[in-house]
């Protein structure tokens, strides 16, 4: 089953918006066992839509249009394809009560043009759009399947999951199926880690071996096409522990959805620990990871933000005079940052950051230099740490090296 | 002057690589005056290269190809390209020298599939690579003009900017520029903005209106294509000003790079003021927010995360009975934080955050309810907010609030 997606949309080409609706139906697509074979961007343009739309035909059985589904001038997607495919636009009686509902509720005037988003093309099937106002649409000819979905990935992706997927299931049943598993590691580089694993990444070609490298950290995913999940799922766990022989000492969980934060956040429920944190070029950064995890009030319960030297007295109760022999960045104040925060708030940990986040140099350090302090029952655990690039770069690193620091206590603890 | 850009990368059709690569050239390419008519994207397959070659030809001036220059089986975009041309594939000494100086400072052997990225296509010029060892292409026919540029982001951005845009503006000078001037507001939605503003972006053609919603906001893009420097400006600048009539009350500031926490940083500054926070939900993102912004000590010098009820009363010394009484997502205890806060550290303003960042309701309060507190000398300004959606943008919209909240108050002080 070959497909290809469309994007519609000037916005596109002027670089003004991501084409991240291609990436994100891609990896649906592969799941479903739909292999795609190209991308297209083209413009607002009815001339241009009309002629890929000939093209795409000719080579693909499944065309995925996304984007101009709207009510505007520019939303022309809809218009084309029907009038390719020879047929009418009609009004589709469920999305035309909810285009009135909406603008009843919202007290506003419906124009002519909003009526556009309710229709679809005659012989279709409606897809409902439950965030949004325009209709998506399934279409299919003899040779070809048309997918007009809309452009805002808030509603393309619900309608994706929700509708299409089973739709195209039972269109489209496939006997072969992709599996995929994540690992993801911390303190590796990308290069060292293809490095490490070279003849294994040459060698595989099903399951596949696909390295990606992500803001302090790298993720691999593991892929298998296969028509028997067992066997499937077999492949890549016999894989998975050639890799983890390798370059376990560096893994830290499975999945896209998994962070350094969770898996601290993990072991410390696990082990019935609290935590909590005294951050200087960090300003809140640790703290605000792990509010953003659900249900972290379980471990962690606040701290403290310290980022000049009078707060660091005032809020921690650090003796000036120490500051004033050792400096704010040095390996004395991380350690009595985290001393002085576990004591204030009663916890089993604390994480104390301090350092330089430029672009400046401070006390004569240069911008990347940064202390880390981890203080439990057993003492403080220190670590100095020289992060390059900007700014924002060098915060980020601190903070997830401050989580991988806690993470690797807590683990000595299991 | 049309082009088109085709990024060859079968991870881009599996959805692991969203195509960063054609956005940021396409705004090169705007900025250039040159017109982007098409985005592409094939896998790693010569026979499907070799036909959007043929494609892109009859309808592009300029063919711009990213990725594939790398040392591996699959990069082949060089080698296609190259036999597409009828041209041989020859090595570039300044690269070759790169190449050798590399393995020997890395101590790593060089293998043969390595000198793939020294090589350049006969008769082109070749793009050196500051970032990394592949070299790029710039290849001109009669008819047609190739660019080959390397597909790592971290290579092919440094190479666009520092080498082939010259190179672009003396092979194909352009009379007309975009010049674009971006304008950014909080607190208005995207269709508000855009139903506003509906007659000026209907009539608009140079300048054109973009309206883009990020989360928590909204920018204008005005772009207008001219030959003339000043009147471009000028018809900006007139431009602008009806939006302003209009939505004035809405906009904060200008430009791609500019947010909310620095225009509330500047406003700090300029009236030498001083802030603090105490933040519930929100665990130390607004004070993050505002650590990211470069000299923002002169401002901030630190606050405190009082994530339960527990830290509001032992860090902030909010009496426990006011808590008890009231709840901890109350108007009360908003005020009791800020007013705390900012007589702990010091400060002229202080912000605190309390409320219910989700999935889970908290005593009584569904997800989203937030009150917010902005302490200063002359009392406490509070609010209540009913916020939608997940966890994450719950707390963003909250944090971005208090910066509004805070902007506002030193806005009247102006």
């Amino acid at each position: 089953m070959k497909s290809e997606i469309i994007a519609v949309g000037t916005e596109l080409l002027l670089g003004q918006v991501v084409n991240t609706n291609a990436t994100f139906l891609s990896e649906q697509l592969a799941d479903l066992g739909i292999d795609v074979y190209y991308h297209t961007v083209v413009g607002d343009n009815p001339t241009r839509l009309e002629e890929l739309l000939q093209l795409a035909e000719s080579r693909s059985e499944l065309i995925i249009l996304c984007g101009g589904l709207g009510p505007t001038e520019d939303d022309l997607t809809k218009e084309v394809v029907a009038q390719h495919l020879g047929k009418e636009l009609i009004q589709n009686t469920e999305g035309y009560k909810k285009l009135l509902a909406f603008f009843e509720t919202t007290k506003r005037k419906m124009t002519e043009n909003n009526l556009q988003q309710s229709q679809i093309i005659e012989g279709g099937t409606p897809l409902p759009n439950r965030t949004g106002l325009a209709l998506g649409t399934f279409y299919q000819t003899k040779s070809n399947a048309y997918l007009l979905l809309p452009g805002p990935p808030s509603e393309l992706k619900p309608m994706f999951v929700e509708q299409v997927r089973p739709l195209l299931e039972q269109q489209f049943p496939s006997e072969e199926k992709l599996i995929s598993k994540v690992l993801r590691f911390y303190g590796i580089g990308e290069s060292q880690l293809v490095t490490d694993l070279k003849d294994l990444i040459a060698t595989q070609i099903n399951p596949t071996i696909a390295p990606y490298a992500k803001p302090n950290e790298v993720t691999l995913r593991l892929t298998v096409k296969t028509s028997d999940i067992h066997a499937g799922n077999q492949a890549l766990h016999a894989l998975e522990e050639k890799i983890q022989a390798r370059v376990g000492a560096y893994f830290y969980g499975y999945g896209d959805d998994y962070s350094l934060p969770q898996a601290v956040v993990d072991l410390l429920k696990e082990q019935g620990k609290t935590v909590t944190a005294a951050e200087s070029l960090t300003a809140g950064g640790f703290q605000s990871a792990l509010g953003a995890i659900p249900g972290v009030s379980q471990v962690f319960s606040g701290g403290f933000v310290t980022y000049s030297a009078e707060t660091k007295a005032k809020l921690l109760g650090i003796d000036p005079e120490l500051l004033e022999q050792f400096g704010t960045v040095s390996k004395e104040c991380a350690e009595q940052m985290a001393i002085r925060a576990r004591q204030l708030v009663g916890t089993d940990y604390a994480v104390a950051f301090t350092g330089v986040a430029g672009p400046d140099t401070l006390e004569g350090h240069p911008a990347g230099t940064v202390w880390l302090a981890v203080a439990s029952k057993e003492g403080v655990e220190t670590k100095e740490c020289h992060f390059t690039r900007d700014r924002s770069a060098i915060r980020n690193s601190a903070i997830m090296q401050g989580f991988d620091l806690l993470r690797k206590q807590l683990l000595r603890k299991k």
